[in-house]
């Protein structure tokens, strides 16, 4: 039991459950965002963020490139807002998983080195990462048993198609002539690398195909699916394909759509009530 | 001309031309290689490694991980060892581009905040860059035309065929049965997005077979080939097989090799001396 709560997507299926909310709040302190263009700028951004909300966020996911712009200062300001994550969450009583969005990926000996720094000195949950080296530059985090990892799967932005659409053949000579697309090939291989239980998959919701085709094939993998907003993906459709059967096995991200609000908490509450009425409706339908 | 020699690969041919060497001396300051586990013990590392071999350094390629590790003081350290870098050529009267090796790739706004960071803040020449998001997370990078990207294609772990040496059939629902690998599509795709001249590729030396093959589709384009020494690549294998036919066009990045040695600078001078003697008698073969 113990050990169970100690695993990320347990604490994160706890803090969907109570929460009742499937939404991952974006830290993207993007330079055009801010009041003030360096770290102190970035600080209030997020410090503000957060604040207003904690009490409905599934989760937060920082996005290292913003704050690693302004340097070593930007840096301590990323540790410095995990740092708050966890304050906030306390006052409020909860645990709010934190999702370091960095893409990473290396070599073995240097990925031992991103792993330490994303889950030791930040202290984070959880970390996106890319997987074009394969295997052995995943498990360096993996051997974190109680962290997570999310591969990326199928992207949310339009170059996707460049790599990811593929449609590839297998290693062997046989050839299959409906070959599958390579994000497919990555959402089987992450079920395979998943030993320890902690792999979700990076699927953008402005990909409804890839979203159901991903489903399909890893029906309970947690997905991690930016695109809604900005990016223009609709919020249903992604929903109605990528849901789980239990209605959850989704975080839907949302960054500018919250933070260019002038109440951060009130968007968050009405996103937070429409996707609660599409699961209810995706729930009666079956 | 002006222009030629701004851009990254021009600096690059004319530093190995007059050097004689294709030494590429990888700054990875391993918590495990220092004798203090702290952001002084990398910079203490990364300054010996640096004032004994930037003489015969074709370029200097620092890794991210070993910094970032260190939070923002390692962070202050990579900026400051970037600085060291150009005050030693300046000393020596030459210059030597410097490839961050930070294996970044995200969609194109986050992009750009990766290449202000290490362009803008750090002044790298050049970065290492992950593919699998597509073009448009490439772009921002290649928009700085003096700058360098030197994509991921074949890396020089062994979990890099999971993913890298998939067989590929195209994107249309035409079936070509000897389909290629991945790693060969990205570098028939790196030379479409080249526009700028501005892009090379990551082809590591514990792969000859990939480096003849990707050497045959791009004649021309620099390779940034780690993987002889610790990872136990053949020097004289991975030249035969990646250099150019001018024996130009791969960089050979060496950092246990030479950090671990009492003297690099022997070492390196040791180095480029083998280097040359295949050079040559690839040339004499020829």
């Amino acid at each position: 039991m113990i050990n169970q709560t100690k695993n990320f997507f347990s604490i994160l299926e706890h803090r969907v459950e109570t929460s009742g909310s499937l939404l991952c709040v974006g830290l993207d302190p993007h330079p055009g965002e801010l009041e003030q263009r360096n770290a102190s700028g970035v600080r209030l951004f997020c410090s503000r963020l957060v604040k207003a909300t904690a009490p409905y966020a599934a989760a937060f996911k920082p996005n290292a490139a913003f704050f690693e712009l302004h340097g070593a200062e930007g840096w301590d300001v990323l540790k410095g807002i995990i740092e708050l994550i966890r304050e906030e969450s306390e006052r409020l009583g909860i645990k709010i998983p934190i999702i370091l969005d960095a893409k990473r990926g290396d070599i073995a000996s240097t990925a031992e080195a991103y792993a330490y720094s994303a889950f030791e000195v930040l202290g984070a949950d959880a970390i996106t990462l890319n997987p074009y080296l394969g295997k052995d530059s995943i498990d360096p985090f993996l051997s974190y048993s109680g962290k997570g990892v999310f591969l990326l799967c199928k992207t949310s932005n339009k170059g996707a198609a460049d790599l990811q659409n593929l449609r590839f053949v297998g290693t062997s000579s046989s050839i299959d002539e409906n070959g599958s697309f390579l994000y497919e090939h990555i959402a089987t291989l992450a079920q395979s690398w998943n030993t320890n239980n902690n792999i979700g998959l990076v699927v953008g919701a402005t990909h409804p195909d890839a979203l159901k085709k991903v489903r399909e094939s890893a029906s309970n993998l947690w997905f991690l699916s930016p695109g809604v907003g900005a990016q223009g993906g609709d919020l249903e459709t992604a929903l109605r394909k990528g849901l789980r059967k239990d209605g959850k096995g989704m975080l839907i991200n949302l960054s500018r759509s919250l933070s260019r609000e002038e109440d951060p908490a009130q968007a968050a509450v009405f996103f937070c009530a429409k996707v609660k009425e599409h699961q209810r409706k995706l729930i009666d339908k079956e």
